[in-house]
């Protein structure tokens, strides 16, 4: 049984507890990177022993609003907080160890699966930053410089630099206030929204030119293969958002990226829809599943094959032929 | 001679006249047409008569947000407002004959040539929008859903989506209020800031393959010839911000588009730097100018010409060498 606190509620829970530990959510982004240092920053003001928990696919761009915090081998928790995190599936496996004992979690999906045993969970929020922002505001009654930094990467980068559609006018003033407390917004926006490295020109460059248009150009499919990676230089960083691209040329209703990986399976399939097409409904074909418009899914085959076996279910869906 | 007067002075004196023409700046952003339509139908709604003088470099992408007040025929204006306009240089040809009978200016460059009779200039607004909003709202005390909408534009156009660096907490705070007063901010930046034409994509395509780095990465060159526009098929709007993107790449101080144009001038060098690079300064060589961080020129040279000679001059440049 879990229980559904306020942010007051929250607020005051952790002000009756201490020694928390932080977990983040597998393939982290800025949100529940953000967000995790955010808190820790705000309660170790607070007077808080807090850590988090280290999460071994951090990449370059986020790790230095993570590492400071990063848990130190004599700590022992009394309490742990995940945030941003929809459902112990998308736990690390370092993490898997605390899956039946988190006891509070901090989230904005409307999927979380209430593994917690308590909840502050609020799906109207852009970004899973602005709960936190609330929380430490009713706790602490202000926000330090570092803390506002951590949480201008979380509200920033969850929803494209104040551009997708989860932006809400509760975004904006939050933004605004994090930039008064001294978030350093033109910073962090050129590095993390206008800063492209070569290898991202590269690969963007290589994946724009080849991307294939079918059925009257509603559907756009981009391909990147080992071989690509490899000649562009890119690295996982510099293709975080790719999967966005070819769901962005006009009159795209499903752009879909098929990459080639490395490691586990062979293939991963990336599907973004405008209604009426449902990107869930796509990937469920392959074994895959997400949300309506943002779907995905691994599978153990050729890129070729994945590429065939699409255009051949396609014509299935709505408004397609 | 030119008098400054405060928000409250501007409001103060639009409300005792009326029969305003507004006039916009050449090569019009959003910034110029959403201030022009805002106030138009601010205005309007306040029961004055205002027109729009027609801008014949509007571009389709923000035809919607001005069509609807420009001037009719049998329309005498009283008053003439400048929006968003610098200096006249910048008044399209049809606005020539009003450069000596400009009554108000509202503008925030700091580079405002004070050429209007009343000037009312903030600049330390991110977008001219911010002054246009304040404006209107000592005025009416409340913005439609109308003019939400058209200053949304022109806040958004003007800081990329409130990523570049002229982006304030005072922005953020005057976006979240035109959302709450039904700007579909959700709607617009899908139109304005995430979809691409296949001529874009096209285009960008061939922009980016075509980078070229010179000393040590620090200068980023772009060429885009009337061949690439015709083979791509890419519009004035498709390449609206283009000039963005060599400075975008990692390690670039210097990022510079050159252009071959159809018209006037044969090339057109827009020059974007980080410190302590200065892009007026670079510009000045070519007989043009701008700010610090952004200016630009137009040569009467072939294109190649006008690359082989930049790369002359710039290891006069601190920093380059």
């Amino acid at each position: 049984m879990s229980t559904l606190l306020s942010i007051h509620e929250t607020a005051q829970w952790l002000k009756e507890n201490n020694n928390y530990l932080i977990i983040t959510h597998r393939r982290p982004d800025g949100d529940t990177l953000g967000c995790a240092g955010a808190l820790a920053q705000g309660l170790r003001e607070f007077g808080k022993t807090v850590y988090i928990l280290e999460n071994p696919e951090v990449t370059p761009r986020y790790l230095p609003f993570v590492e400071a915090y990063t848990q130190s081998d004599d700590f022992t928790a009394d309490k742990i907080i995940a945030v941003d995190t929809a459902t112990v599936d998308l736990f690390t496996k370092n993490a898997l160890v605390y899956k039946d004992k988190i006891s509070l979690c901090i989230d904005h999906h409307e999927s979380n699966t209430n593994y917690a045993g308590l909840l502050c969970i609020d799906s109207s929020c852009g970004s899973c930053g602005e709960i936190i922002y609330n929380i430490l505001m009713t706790l602490t009654g202000s926000i330090s410089e570092i803390t506002a930094r951590n949480l201008y990467v979380a509200l920033s980068t969850d929803t494209g630099c104040f551009s997708y559609g989860n932006t809400t006018a509760d975004t904006l003033e939050v933004a605004a206030k994090l930039i008064k407390a001294g978030a350093p917004n033109k910073k962090l926006n050129k590095t993390l929204f206008r800063t492209k490295t070569r290898g991202r020109i590269k690969i963007e460059g290589m994946i724009t030119s080849g991307i294939e248009f079918h059925y009257d150009g509603k559907v756009a499919i981009a391909m990147i293969t080992r071989e690509m990676m490899s000649l562009s230089g890119a690295t996982e960083d510099d293709i975080d958002d790719i999967a966005n691209l070819p769901g962005s040329v006009e009159g795209v209703g499903v752009g879909v990226t098929i990459r080639e990986l490395s490691g586990e399976a062979d293939c991963k399939i990336s599907v973004r829809t405008t209604p009426p097409f449902n990107a869930h409904k796509i990937c469920e074909i392959f074994g895959g599943g997400g949300h309506t418009t943002a779907a995905g899914a691994s599978i153990n085959k050729p890129i070729n094959e994945i590429k065939a076996k699409l255009l051949e279910v396609l014509p299935g869906l709505t408004g397609i032929l």
